[in-house]
């Protein structure tokens, strides 16, 4: 079933919301959100190729979700083709509504077992103006953790706050700053927004001196800016061209575990003997572990997904922050939500789709959350997602 | 059942979220986040009064919902218990979550249907430190109306922007600066925060200009906006010793409807003879229409109630912006959402609580949504809400 030529886009400048069809690219979205001087925060990294409908599936987020929210936060309605062929109309382009069960945020994030999201009324919020970044380097995984959670407890909320791991800065080392010194074991990007050019800067310049980092460069232009950025989104290139496969993750976990789950990462690929990078949207807590293998090592990158999966229920996260659970994952759905959780899911989706048609052999789980899981996924080793 | 015990407050300022029972007040938590430099922005107008419990069951919203969002944006997890005993623990801390259904965001606004919510984790952002306030007023409603909706579509997002028509404007008018003329039709009350004290300045100034009004007042000081403040909330004391009977309602539309749907509730008042003010949260086109009335007009109050409901779904919106629908409007239901959304609200009902003895009488429509609908309601005349 394919959605690619519901290519609706409109955007009701009055109402402040766009309606768009769910084939539309998300980029398009922004673009023509701009357009009018407003914003769709939602940018996963997928953000030019993935489709609204796409998003909403799997309740995406993106770089900016750490100030502005998910995909969830901005759906205000949608028209749903259920199983049977029946349209349902929900919501409406009101921002709010308190009026029976939220039965257009239960669409969200599930990933097509429930109806055929077809179309979208999304809410814009105002573009901001201006944007700086600066990138800040840390001798310990643990100072770049404790840094972030300390900033966004004293108040500070950037439009995007990244980190990169030792390992991704070596496959990004050529784009890093050349002041920043050999032996950094962690670099967070942090990126300050709003409508005054100069109060951005200010902003910009009491976070990096909160975060305390061993080295920082603050970017003086847009084009210093991108520069600093650019790091960030050449891990997708820089990984495909490192192995043959690679396996990229998407756990979260509360702000004050972040050190210890990237501890634990760490830990587990060393025991194990694969290849991990770690990097992601820390201020939602949300890290990509992306594991690169050759063949030989598929089991070892199973057993320490699994226990990745595990230490991060463990410390109270998710299994899955912006991606979904889809096949791969399904089976930890009883480990993160418990049997009760999840039979009252099993019977929504029953109301919904009686006869199992959508999307099956998705989110609800088949087999034992064990080491092994992956060895039960078909072409698993191609898949391969940068955040 | 009473939760009022279930008093539980702790702010966990590292992971920036708050762990709190059903029980505890809304603005005790504000001043335990405020304390830590966080801040919880819903603000229903009963902060002082009503619990958490009651504002995730009604997904309650307020002023600060135009720029902040609702209960639903910072619930980000729960503890319920089930009809037949058991617990559910939804969701946690983490900030983003793509793994299974949303059972979480399915009980905000469920209105204790589907399970007693007993606690809840509720995300946290950083505290504003300053806010000012500007009043502007305007010789026909649809001025204000418009300014609004421009104000918006080009890229404001004022922290609270609240409407005040003509009828509201003659119950409070010892709380309006005396250089307003007595002609105004319709005032805002328009706040800008943010960090930097000149910068929130300035960017209320630029609201100001945008917003256009015949008469302006921008708060020097912050007693200076407090007492622009002031009129706003001395609107339901003004309405208690109006009459004896009132009835407070809570429509949304979207923006570029807000000053059609004015002028069809001023139109419906002189139709039926019933006095209607009209104030509300105009940036979310959340109105609320209160009728103050004696005994012998209740027929009239209801009829005109019915139309207006009618009137805000005909133009997209919604029966209940951030009340909940209740016993009250229950009858409208089928009207906002059609006889398919509503099956699958009562199977979800049904899988929840299976035997119906969790609030009943409530949501779910049990009569036709006719102009007499209120006669149906037991001492109806007795409510008061202020918004």
């Amino acid at each position: 079933l394919s959605l690619e030529r519901l290519k609706r886009l409109e955007v009701h400048k009055d109402d402040t919301c766009a309606v768009v069809g769910a084939g539309t690219i998300t980029g398009e979205l922004q673009r023509a959100a701009a357009a009018c001087g407003l914003f769709y925060p939602p940018d996963p990294g997928s953000v030019h190729i993935s489709t609204i409908g796409g998003n909403i599936a799997c309740n995406a987020g993106g770089m900016r979700c750490v100030k502005y929210g998910v995909t969830s936060d901005y759906v205000l309605g949608l028209t749903v083709v259920l199983a049977d062929g029946r349209i349902l109309t929900l919501g409406g382009s009101t921002r709010k509504r308190a009026s029976g069960y939220r039965l257009t945020q239960l669409f969200v994030g599930s990933e097509g077992t429930l109806g055929i999201v077809c179309e979208a009324t999304l809410r814009l919020d105002p573009l901001p103006r201006n944007a700086k970044t600066a990138m800040v380097g840390y001798l310990t995984v643990d100072d770049a953790a404790r840094a972030v959670s300390q900033l966004m407890a004293s108040g500070y909320l950037p439009s995007a706050i990244e980190l990169l791991d030792r390992r991704t800065l070596e496959l990004v080392s050529d784009r890093l700053p050349d002041e920043f010194r050999a032996s950094l074991e962690a670099v967070l990007i942090v990126e300050a927004d709003g409508n005054e050019a100069e109060q951005v800067g200010e902003e910009l310049q009491e976070m990096v001196e909160r975060l305390a980092g061993a080295d920082v460069k603050v970017a003086r232009t847009d084009s210093d800016s991108e520069s600093l950025w650019d790091a960030r989104r050449q891990i997708g290139r820089a990984v495909t061209k490192r192995r043959h496969s690679s396996l990229s993750e998407d756990i979260a976990v509360p702000l004050s575990q972040v050190a210890a789950m990237i501890g634990y990462i760490h830990e587990v690929s060393q025991q194990l003997e694969v290849e991990v990078i770690v990097f992601g949207h820390i201020g939602d807590g949300n890290l990509h572990p992306v594991f690169v293998f050759d063949h030989s090592q598929r089991a070892a990158v199973s057993a320490a997904a699994a226990r990745i999966f595990r230490k991060a229920l463990a410390l109270g996260g998710t299994v899955s922050a912006e991606h979904g659970l889809g096949a791969l994952k399904r089976d930890f759905a009883l480990a993160e939500h418990g049997a009760d959780s999840l039979s009252l899911m099993r019977a929504i989706k029953d109301d919904f789709d009686p006869t199992g048609i959508l999307n099956p052999h998705k989110v609800f789980p088949e087999g034992p959350a064990e080491d092994g899981f992956l060895s039960r996924q078909p072409g698993w080793t191609s898949e391969i997602e940068t955040g």
